[in-house]
């Protein structure tokens, strides 16, 4: 059997981490809060690039590298970005090791390998992306300037879950530079909706769009832009933000560009990112309690054939046929022909790790032509006339897509509460934890004071709710519009 | 005009600094010794990743993704390897900066912020994933394990050239674990064979196949694996390594596995990667003093579409229709549409970046109904007939994919040398640098003086040379096979 998954209602927590674990999604590591993507999240986490790395390209974007390391000097320059990641950083102070002399086959830092200037390892490429384009633009001929970046980054986090939240992580951070601040909020605009679609379409979670509040920005910028999913348990999890930087990083590195007028002016500036943390979004999202359930487009497999009871030449032939089909139709499927386990062994450990469908053939049904298709998200089964296996799985793939993104769109609006008074505002919180949509009077204490009394926080004022006259649901103050308020990872 | 580039007989270094940072393959960067990897370095990389990552997932390879940082304990735990980094390797020692009181705006390392114990920056990983294996391996039911990580590394280099050796540089490393030494070294040469071919059918350089000599063979490693190329310098470059490790890493960090006779035994490994390193071999193997020279099957773009003298709604007609064409065969192709240079300038551009093909589209050939076709392998140009072009060109890909090959192994072979007196081996290292097949004693003694008084190196004992009876070049000695000596980046 598949190894045992504490289950949601127990233990929510747990049960994120042994799906994530016994899944074959990452594993823990020796170093400190970093992990270990095993191979099955990786295969999954490399979909998921490549979607959204199409999607850059397709916008016009392409891709570049720079340095890990960034020196202090340039670290600082952006002074509210600096102060945002001063406190999470890993610095490197020396370059060599030597033998240690108290204890044989020890290594010891070597003092007289110290830097003149620390190197911040980068938690974001800002500063070190900036100080590069100062060389790169002069006249708005060089504008625009859309580039992306795949890399890994580290964050020193004080806790720290499997790819919630992680020393170190992999993502794409997007810098791009423009000559008109009109320009730039369009290119955030569009990032923040590329992000939706792929949220939306592909990995089958609903989001709100919204931006964020000058308390929850990103440090360094003007305005940041995100999209919040619901996690099963109703906290909110944001899932991707994109920044318009105005021109901070411009002036911080004394980037300037000639107009066609002839003037000097500042550049303007965007970044947008993603990381592995969607991983932990989709485990959260969809599964039960018997492992993942993975959304057919980002599947690492898509199918997986199962021969029943055992692998035999017959079966093989059939299954090999099947995978030609699916194959040709661009379907992700494998044969199960290992011969140690059990069906029901095989099954198990098939839905633990989220395969969308599962085909059984087995020699009696053979003789009725029929094969046992089993889908991952619903666990409903069905016999099907073997010839019409391929039709019925490629249309089954789709309905699993679109029948996993409804799932979570109605758990969302089940868990979503429009709520106008404090007393409401904090049972809600507390018995039926979910989206809030509440006034707020705009200020920074009114904000923190509600997360010092309930730990929810403003997600994002949301773009889909209209302005409405109302009172802030702690001050009573007036507010002109609701805010999203969760609780959130 | 192109932007100037010194030429290979004036300054081969400083060519190939000018074509790296002219065709904007790359930039130089605030960080000692660290490249930026501009869009067009990476387009190529991105291509050369794609090829060799599908070879590997073809023999049954996966992907995964270990940190970046190794604790010092485990650095430490493999002696020889340890040895080999240790003098190289960038430290991490603190994990927050804090304000300099002493400096408004500056920042600080916080010295409370000190690790316990300090991370190694990987330069290289096998010390991380073994530690890891441990946790992986219990029976030979677990074996093989064959995994590959695309990642970036570090190693503090005092001397750095972009690409050929920096600081950080990306590349993969593929680390795996096998039941028996014969599986373990049949896994290291299957990988030494997928480089050969995808440096020989890919990038278009010949490479001569071989094993390093003890003294230069990777920390920790029985047998190294190599292919070296040859530099238009006539210098080698090592341009991957396969390395079988024996039972090294699994002795040092206890990797043991349950036979199928229930005996516990030490787990066999091998290593191997290719690196960013490899865009320099492609720059110094092929390029000429105009700039750039790619081969086709891994151009970023493959065709340009030049309007000609300036773009106009008829030449655009033509140059979508060429391109959709071209698309339909998998050719990478873009029209340049800008209207603000003359063609000459472009013609320049686009032969400093290295566009293996040019179309030239103008309105008076195409009264002639012919277009100019330009490649860039040699310059020549043809008038084609405006309905041959497509198929012309898919031709000319090809050829100018086997000509660069080709032209490669002539050079090569023009300047390999076989020599048997210590004489002939200076005079020629001095006055005919290239490859030397020679005698050599054994011995590391031997090796190293040579070294020291020629700077050439024993790049490899080659697979294809036969055992044959001669005397050591230097000391007279007997020898059983010729040798592969050359100086080398």
């Amino acid at each position: 059997m598949a190894k045992e998954i504490s289950t949601r209602s127990a233990d929510y927590s747990q049960w994120y981490n042994d799906i994530v674990y016994k899944s074959g999604l990452a594993d823990q590591s020796a170093v400190r809060g970093c992990m270990v993507i095993k191979p099955h999240g990786y295969a999954l986490w490399e979909n998921m690039r490549d979607i959204l790395d199409r999607m850059f390209k397709d916008t016009g974007h392409v891709n570049a590298y720079f340095p890990l390391f960034v020196p202090k000097s340039l670290f600082e320059a952006e002074e509210k970005n600096a102060e945002g990641f001063a406190k999470e950083c890993a610095i490197v102070t020396h370059y060599r090791l030597k033998a240690d002399p108290t204890q044989k086959g020890k290594l010891m830092v070597d003092p007289e390998a110290k830097l003149d200037e620390e190197l911040v390892v980068r938690p974001t490429s800002e500063a070190i992306i900036w100080n590069t384009y100062r060389d790169w633009i002069q006249s708005y001929r060089d504008l625009p300037i859309l580039i992306n970046q795949w890399a890994n980054v580290v964050r020193w986090e004080m806790r720290t879950r499997p790819f919630l939240r992680t020393t170190e992580f992999l993502w794409q951070e997007g810098h791009t530079a423009h000559a008109t601040s009109a320009e730039a909020i369009e290119e955030a605009e569009q990032m923040h909706e590329i992000y939706t679609r792929f949220a939306e379409d592909y990995m089958a979670i609903p989001v709100i769009k919204g931006y964020k509040t000058a308390n929850e920005r990103f440090a360094g910028a003007d305005e940041t832009y995100t999209i919040e999913a619901m996690m099963q348990d109703g906290k909110a999890l944001q899932a991707g933000t994109s920044h318009f930087l105005g021109q901070n990083f411009a002036k911080a590195f004394n980037v300037k560009y000639l107009t066609d007028q002839n003037k000097e002016e500042f550049v303007w500036a965007t970044s947008w990112g993603v990381s592995t943390r969607l991983i932990g979004a989709l485990v959260m999202a969809h599964s039960d309690d018997d492992g993942l359930i993975l959304p057919p487009k980002l599947a690492p497999q898509q199918v997986v054939i199962v021969p029943i009871p055992k692998p035999s030449e017959e079966i093989e032939i059939h299954a090999n046929k099947l995978m030609e089909s699916f194959r040709a139709l661009g379907i992700r499927c494998f044969y199960d022909k290992d011969d140690k386990n059990r069906p029901g062994f095989k099954f198990a450990q098939h839905e633990l790790k989220g395969v969308p469908v599962r085909i059984g053939i087995g020699a009696r049904d053979l003789e009725q032509g029929v094969m046992e298709v089993a889908r991952r998200d619903t666990k409903e089964k069905q016999s099907i006339p073997t010839d019409q296996v391929v039709d019925y799985v490629s249309k089954l793939l789709e309905e699993i897509q679109t029948n996993m993104f409804q799932k979570a769109l109605d758990f969302r609006q089940a868990h979503s509460h429009t709520v106008d008074s404090w007393d409401e505002f904090v049972r809600i919180l507390e018995e039926q934890p979910g989206f809030i949509y509440a006034h707020w009077d705009g200020t920074d204490e009114t904000e923190n004071k509600i997360k010092e009394l309930t730990k929810a926080t403003i997600r994002c004022i949301p773009l889909h709710t209209k302005e409405e006259i109302g009172k802030c649901i702690l001050t009573g103050k007036e507010s002109k519009r609701r805010v999203l308020f969760a609780k959130a990872y």
